[in-house]
């Protein structure tokens, strides 16, 4: 069957037939996260989302660049162009350098992103280290009228861009609607600004700012927005095919993002915008500052007040798979259980699928079930209905284990190679080396010599010596070696 | 006791007593990896020297930083200012972005160092996260006298600097011997360097190199040396404790890192300098070029051919640090297995620390034992030395365990606190978890459930069905299920 991907396009706010730019090589830029803290529940659901789309789009196409940015300077705490660096204040805290914050955090992200699986992108660039691209922008975008200076600081001049561009496109606003709400945020009598709509792209530094950089405004940092414009563009060209990140971020990041790149390059940016939603708890949004997030590494422990047990990172995997991307993500202990559950009920069937035995023909209709996972895939990436396709298979692999449902053998060939497919490169999971087996069968072990040696002992108490010596024959052969001691008899595995 | 270290300090080839700038704050850096290829047993070598240093020092002071940059622009095949750029040159061999080669190399250099248990260092900045910093460095060199532009390129001036300064301190080289040898190499008709001895700080980039930015002399790109220059001084100051790194890199590397420091800031740079000697094999040197590198995944795998068999991350450390950071290490199978063995000895005992049992007094003399550890890293680091006073408290482990000796309460509580500091923190070890022990547990329950089957089995023949259904009793405390079918007693865990 012919893969045609149709996806949702939050530009055009239809789902629309993805046609890549070059067929041969897709570009994908995500946002990527601020290294000031580490990652939690959402960050999992937003990087598991955009990697599931990755592994689709690299299954389906030859090659996809997939560019995703860490920032590590001009993120302000208020999410557009006011308060401290989001960087710069951990570091005060932690009272150490802002790139010693950027270090732990994005090492921290990357561990907690392995562990779910999700692959790493082809690059992982940094807006410190594109200042100089950066600032080339903003004298651009100045040379053409989109941006001016004011005090040391640059902007974004909206009211000029939207002469002749639509700003607002993305989220859907009216700049004349925006305008009208801002005119009762009163722009500060110190503002720099020339309406309360335009952004900076350019910050000047104070001295409690301690990532700065020389610039034809003098000594200062980038602003947010600019850093995506430029990273992207660089390593993907001026026109790509894919830009996503959290819905959150579509306005005012996304909706900035867009005027810079159009207003210097005056041709489309990205031709496909994909926004994930966010996570919830009991119906609310989960955030940091609402005191209900819950990090990555508490899920893997289960050492958080929200948290009934801990969760394996292929579960939580599974569990945000289990919903839609563009679909929020209710958090609860329950769904977790549930998805748990799940994922061993799936895991325990793909670990039956390499033992499975072919017949002279197949009661099972192979090709329609392999149609029907294409289809779920090629439909925006909906890995629930791909998932629920999938527990077809489990039903079919029990039952062709136990003689209930027949396969041919190119069926079951065809049927090995998609679930596989699927499983492991598409959905992107793991059967997890289960710790606690290991430990399990630890504990069995010591039991289960305390259990032979008791028949040796009362062997030998019976005089019954041959049996006595075969137990320990049947150990040595086990290279488990007896040694009998006043205390009783002790062991050990030889070397 | 009080810990003065003493270190042998390259720059003036002699052990020196450490004495920090500032004992609150250590500033310490070390010449990373260049990321167009795997870690080979010489990377590990060189960074596991260096994090025992880190983690020595770490130990004795309050705070150090540790920077180790990540070179990903500028290093050229012959390590001078000729030939092509490492990173631009693989990635036209593997077909991708130069910044996708760094990624991919970086994050297996860091998969590798995490295995070997190598501490992060606090920043690892990279030379293209530094372009402003490093034109800026080089535009101060033009002003000051000691540099000078050429065709779009920009050279460093030895003449002029060695005129008031001495270049050559760090290797013991002297410009008019070093000039005399240069004659023989005849500068190249095109050349523009003014002597044999200057070197490029700044190429103009051609359009082969992919990595390129804007400077005052054209596009181009940083020299290698001028980077760690610009990315020590930027995280540690003008001035700072201790620069490291591997022996072959003090000509030309860390000498031009020197001239450009101390031409433009008038201080000293770097007030120590270590140096990690070579790995060798059968006396020669290990080296990708010489066709007989080992790559640290080919070690812990097994898959080389220079290699009778995998060893552990554990016994590779264990293996480099049972030899001093600036002696060569002769690579040899035998020699890795003597580790193997003696690091397993090791941890053996370590295991049975914590049940060492306190007696009214002592017949061994701890406090002379700790002293001979720090004295020993005290010098110089001495981790061979350090490793065999370890060995001296694994015959006091194992004949307390026996009761051949005894211990008192308060020399325990020091023995215990000062092996786990030395084993863990200092030298970096871990017990490993290991995975042949949990298969062996695997494959030992599976034999050892034959067994007990086997005897249920007999004592169901022998019409004994009490001393069966004990079994089975037994059995299920362990929550081991056993089903009796055709085919025989079967068993699995319950759930």
């Amino acid at each position: 069957m012919s893969n045609t991907i149709t996806l949702y396009n939050t530009l055009t706010r239809q789902k629309e037939t993805f046609k890549p730019i070059n067929s041969n090589s897709i570009g994908m830029y995500v946002c990527g996260p601020t290294v000031y803290g580490d990652a939690h529940l959402g960050h999992a659901k937003s990087y598991v989302s955009f990697d599931l789309i990755y592994r689709y789009l690299t299954h389906i196409y030859p090659q996809v660049k997939y560019v995703q940015n860490i920032t590590d300077v001009g993120h302000l705490t208020d999410d557009a162009d006011e308060g401290d660096d989001k960087i710069t204040k951990q570091s005060r805290l932690e009272k150490v350098d802002p790139m010693a914050v950027v270090e732990k955090y994005m090492y921290n992200y990357f561990r907690d992103m392995d562990a779910l699986n999700v692959l790493r992108p082809n690059i992982s660039p940094r807006p410190s280290g594109h200042i100089p691209e950066q600032i080339a922008a903003i004298e651009e975008l100045i040379k053409k009228g989109f941006a001016y200076e004011a005090n040391g600081s640059v902007y974004f001049d909206v009211t000029t861009y939207n002469k002749d561009h639509d700003y607002g496109k993305l989220s859907g606003r009216k700049v004349e609607e925006m305008m009208d709400g801002a005119a009762n945020r009163t722009l500060n009598a110190q503002s720099e600004k020339r309406t309360p709509l335009d952004f900076a792209i350019w910050k000047k530094a104070d001295e409690s700012h301690l990532m700065q950089w020389s610039s034809p405004w003098g000594m200062g940092y980038p602003g947010w927005h600019i850093e995506c414009t430029v990273m992207s563009q660089k390593y993907l060209g001026d026109n790509f095919d894919i830009h996503g990140g959290g819905l959150e971020n579509a306005f005012p990041h996304h909706e900035c993002e867009i005027a810079q790149a159009e207003a210097n390059s005056d041709k489309p940016f990205a031709n496909y915008w994909l926004h994930n939603n966010m996570v919830t708890i009991n119906g609310q949004k989960m955030g940091k500052s609402l005191g209900n997030g819950i990090f990555c590494h508490e899920l893997f422990t289960g050492d958080n007040y929200q948290l009934t047990q801990a969760y394996s990172p292929m579960t939580i995997r599974f569990f945000i798979l289990q919903s839609h991307y563009r679909s929020t993500l209710d958090f609860s202990n329950e769904a977790l259980g549930a998805a748990e559950k799940g994922l061993k009920r799936l895991s325990k069937a793909m670990q039956l699928v390499d033992s499975l035995k072919s017949s002279d023909q197949s009661t099972v209709n192979v090709g329609e079930l392999k149609d029907k996972l294409y289809a779920a895939m090629n439909d925006d990436f909906n890995s629930p209905i791909a998932i629920a396709h999938l527990f077809e298979a489990v039903k079919w692999i029990n039952n062709l284990t136990e003689g209930k449902e027949q396969i041919s053998e190119v069926d079951l060939a065809t049927f090995k190679t998609f679930l596989n497919t699927f499983f492991f490169d598409i959905l992107g999971l793991k059967i997890e080396s289960d710790n606690s087996v290991s430990s399990t069968d630890h504990s069995a072990v010591n039991a289960l010599m305390d259990l032979v040696l008791e028949f040796r002992a009362s062997a030998k108490e019976n005089k019954n010596y041959a049996m006595a010596d075969q137990i320990r024959d049947r150990l040595k052969a086990l290279n488990i070696q007896v040694k009998d001691s006043k205390d009783g008899a002790k062991w050990e595995y030889e070397n």
